[in-house]
């Protein structure tokens, strides 16, 4: 049941498909859990959670939040905009200086790729890595992964396209690493600036509509304003009629595709709001709910040891 | 005891006389609670309570924030301010995707006009309206009605005046539903311009020595500054010179008159310091203490049915 | 054991060498506790606790919140800057309206010197000072105590010198309180013009390695870059080249001196990188730990009576 070697969760690079699949079977049981009427587990009481949010993300954060609260751990929330780390102190010493108030775990988003990794070597705690740069954001790929399983009732063999932009995604990023661990077949989708120049053996496509062929799942990324200006002509009319994922365009996948998305989504853009909002296609709030249960599930089992 | 038959508490417009008099006999157990050395009740352990708030309300975040706290909730906020909510996000979107975290109930503060009713009909959890836009404040207008009887014993009969800025107030809006539902007899004071266009049948002055002649309550709402300015010449010495709450004018309500304000006040504006002081009068203290428990009764109530 | 004659923590200047050695006794019991695996303690469960920052400070704010949360209190962090207190509020109303919240603690760190003691003489709670303007902090110079009697096994007969900028300092304002009553051989150090017109009766030095000379402690401060630009030639390196502390410099104190910085650090400025990393001679983050523990015995000790 603990089988899980790692002390950290810094990224999917470093999992096995094994250890993949642990956490998304106990991530099952917290699905279940959330969904009774009370939920409380005390198993995390007495252990300390800081979120160390360097970068804004109100939706990681919070769901990172509500997961350690749940578990019953004592949750503490390190603003690390505009403070400290703002008078100069670095990352290194910020991670030092919250360590000696001794937490469990700290849950780490920081726009530099690595930086979780870089405290890891140095703290004493678990380090969860919520998000690094153009990096790693495994919880989301892990969330994205027990979405599609339960949908589709496997991960292995399906047929999945990502498409947006990938180059700059670490959404992208931890998705192209877990997936084929699993035995997907995937392929990523986006405009030729938007897709990375190593695509790890995927197949790349610059047509939304060729590359969603037959697709199971098809993952929608969130588009950043200034970076869609530099990739297509510039308009957002411009991006959504090409790259934009439309009931028409939804077709050329397979009968019974599913639809992901990351969110906050840009309506109108990335996505049509009929395809976001059609329940027999979006699993865009089931992604959301997932995702408590994963990082339920990942500061269970990195705490596991631990707690004796 | 449990007849409380509405899911939501979006306003007091959705309320009857004896829901209002159901929450001020449940706060008044609150009141007792807060009381005693040790304020912790486990009801709503297990529950979650998100605290959504789109404008900044420092002092009505933190009162559901410890009310929710105090009855063993997992609290957590939601800083919509600089978050998602301004990548563009409609409220909407922000709403359900919080909803997909199952929280059971959701306190919302929002500039929009009906913005909680908005959420409040896409949702599955229940919805509490911490203030939006000039519409409603109902838990304010729970508070002042629970200072008012307590004070006076009764609120039926009362006179009560409320003056200011009546006409973009929303906790006038809801006192102005709630007070006569009770009974109260009600009048609104205020410069012409700020008088709204619809007094819903109450009697309106334009002059405060009038207006607040033999009343038994004097409600001082909180003046804007920008709102002042278009109203009378200008400056805050005329505004406190024409509809400032002195002692002196004090003397036409009722001799037992209690002064109330929710705060925060404009000392020497709205209202003289030595009224806003004066123990036997000003009730402002106590009604901060009132918005506590009621808004631990009205969580404590809207979820009874889903705790089972 | 609880023979701690003061209601609030507003500075050292008040309490007597048996209150600090009370204190740092107390704060023994909290470290051992904060090294087992599981921190949860119970005693202030159904206490509330208010954390009131008027300034920026993740630290210190997040060590005060841990604190409370370990010992179970109902911890809030009302966040007083962009809040009601900017809408023209005074402190003591902000205060008076959060008091009425019924808390047990508030936590308070404000810009102006004596805002804490201000508070205290209107409200019902325990008043704890996080810092005042240029006045004290007086949990930073308990730990600091702490953390030295750990290092040396006694306070009394150490040779401690603090550096830096004395004069703006509330850290070396409560130390400057705090040693000499312990019976420590104070000095202070820095620029003329950081020395503040009254050295209470200590030792004064404008060279540092004069300033060092056979300290068991060296006390770097934090330097604030405009300062140091008015007290030396105005560039960083002119700064360190007099008045950081080196490994060169650090030979001139005793031979197993101990290194502290209340941090956080400016590297190369007012310390070397080596002498802040050298495990032999720095206990600052060390500091960092007894900083969690000091504030649960004030925490503790503060509210025993209450608690009854």
């Amino acid at each position: 049941m603990s089988s899980f070697a790692h002390r950290h969760l810094l990224g999917i690079e470093q999992l096995s498909a094994d250890d993949i699949l642990l956490l998304l079977d106990e991530a099952e049981h917290w699905v279940s859990f959330n969904r009774q009427r009370r939920k409380q587990d005390d198993r995390l009481a007495g252990l300390t959670q800081f979120n160390v949010f360097f970068e804004n993300s109100t939706r990681t954060l919070f769901s990172f939040e509500v997961a350690g609260k749940r578990l019953g751990a004592t949750v503490a929330n390190f603003h690390a905009i505009g403070s400290s780390v703002q008078k100069g102190e670095s990352l290194i010493d910020t991670a030092l200086t919250l360590d000696a108030m001794q937490p469990d775990v700290m849950v780490i988003r920081h726009s530099e790729t690595g930086a979780p990794g870089d405290v890891a070597d140095v703290v004493g705690c678990a380090v969860i890595n919520a998000g690094d740069g153009t990096g790693e954001h495994p919880t989301q790929a892990l969330l994205d992964a027990l979405t599609m399983r339960r949908r589709k009732g496997r991960i292995e063999g399906l047929k999945i396209a990502i498409c947006g932009d990938i180059k700059h995604s670490r959404v992208a990023g931890s998705n192209m690493r877990l997936l084929p661990k699993l035995g997907a077949q995937l392929r990523v989708v986006g405009p030729p600036n938007l897709l990375p120049d190593d695509t790890r053996g995927l197949a790349a496509f610059t047509s939304l509509e060729e590359g969603i062929e037959g697709a199971d799942i098809v993952m929608m990324l969130r588009i950043q304003r200034e970076r869609m200006e530099a990739s297509v002509s510039g308009s957002l009319e411009d991006f959504h009629a090409r790259y934009g994922l439309t009931r028409e365009r939804l077709k050329r996948a397979a009968p019974d595709a599913v639809v992901m998305h990351p969110g906050p989504m840009n309506r109108g853009v990335e996505i049509a709001s009929d395809v976001a909002d059609d329940p027999d296609r979006s699993a865009i709030l089931e992604q959301v709910e997932m995702g408590v249960a994963v990082r339920m599930a990942v500061l269970d089992v990195l705490t596991r040891e631990r707690r004796g």
